[in-house]
């Protein structure tokens, strides 16, 4: 049993942290490497991390190899290409100019999986994934490891994600049963943007939290 | 611009909050009620969480009435006694010894859903489901500002999403685009554990991160 109480001081150091972590992306980040301590420490996050039923159901594959990060990168091309026509006119033209990744320049690239269960899993009975949300909050924790490192994230989704699997030689037998979740780059960086690059850029705004808390259910609102 | 750097003494606090995190439970529980400007501060940390393409399509329903509470501990109670069968022999016998939710107990409860976008969202084209990760990153924030706050967080997820979505009065032309994540407990605590309470009762051991963690890609093992 232990009874760590977090000071006044330390909630702030957390609450810090929260303002500070950011998404980034492809201009703000450094070629310099990665001390394997600090990966260390950022894969140790993720070990901490809560999982349902306690069934740690996360892989990760740890990518330094330029050929491999070239492969992913073609990959984000193609994708993006055909995301930029899913755009309105207006909006397309602001999605062409967006830098959206750091494949190439980070020095460490992490895929992450989600491992499908052979049998039940406690707590995932009835919402099914609930697994996949265990590993999610596993990429928080190492989100926001990296930041309280000084090391920049950015957490790449314009792929698909049956390619990766194929470049990352998950052997046929295991396809089915793994997921991808997140393909994240790391680095160092220049600076950390004091807000979301995309609020800055006016893609979208910041939502009062009157748009979506409810008090006891909806219709009392 | 802002290039916050974050101290040794700073990250070691972050990786204390990690290590005391906990997923706390119905016996643990204390009834005593969580002040406003605490809530306030969990609610701020979902609003400091980032979101895909800067969506935010998060909604939050803050439950205090044991009413409501009490229905949706009903529904826990039938997807519960569901569950249990599902287990082995011998597995159904601890499962059934378990206590695993603070519906009751607890002064708040926060339902969370992912809302559905109407149209196109930055960085979610090629991966649909980015958008409930976006909601369970805010979930993270939440789970770790509470405890750096000492307040104890339960998930409960043993529910039927649409029974959930009945007794909190979402309107009938938005369930389908409301998805239930997450169902969360919070109150203060008599005591965090220092192990995850399914690893002291050896419901499932800790995997070594040799596991789950692969160089380069999957054939290189």
């Amino acid at each position: 049993m232990t009874n760590k109480q977090f000071s006044n001081t330390e909630q702030t150091v957390f609450e810090e942290l929260l303002i500070h972590r950011r998404d980034v992306r492809g201009n703000r980040f450094l070629s310099s490497p990665i001390a394997e301590d600090t990966l260390r420490k950022i894969l140790h996050a993720a070990e901490l991390s809560p999982s349902v039923g306690f069934s740690q159901p996360w892989e990760f594959v740890i990518i330094k190899n330029q050929q491999t990060k070239q492969a992913v990168a073609d990959v984000f091309a193609v994708e993006n290409t055909k995301a930029e026509k899913l755009f309105s006119d207006e909006k397309r033209k602001e999605y062409a100019q967006l830098k959206l990744e750091g494949i190439l320049k980070t020095p460490v690239n992490i895929a992450v999986f989600y491992r499908q269960p052979d049998g039940p899993v406690l707590g995932q009975t009835s919402m099914p994934d609930m697994g996949e949300y265990s590993v999610v909050c596993a990429i928080q924790n190492m989100w926001l490891m990296a930041r309280a490192l000084n090391i920049g994230m950015g957490w790449v989704s314009i792929l698909d994600p049956e390619k990766v699997k194929d470049i990352l030689k998950i052997p046929e037998e295991r396809k089915d049963k793994l997921k991808l979740v997140a393909y994240l780059c790391f680095g160092h960086v220049d600076e950390f943007l004091n807000q979301p690059e995309l609020e800055i850029l006016k893609w979208d705004t910041r939502k009062p939290i009157s748009d979506y808390l409810h008090q006891e259910s909806y219709t009392q609102q």
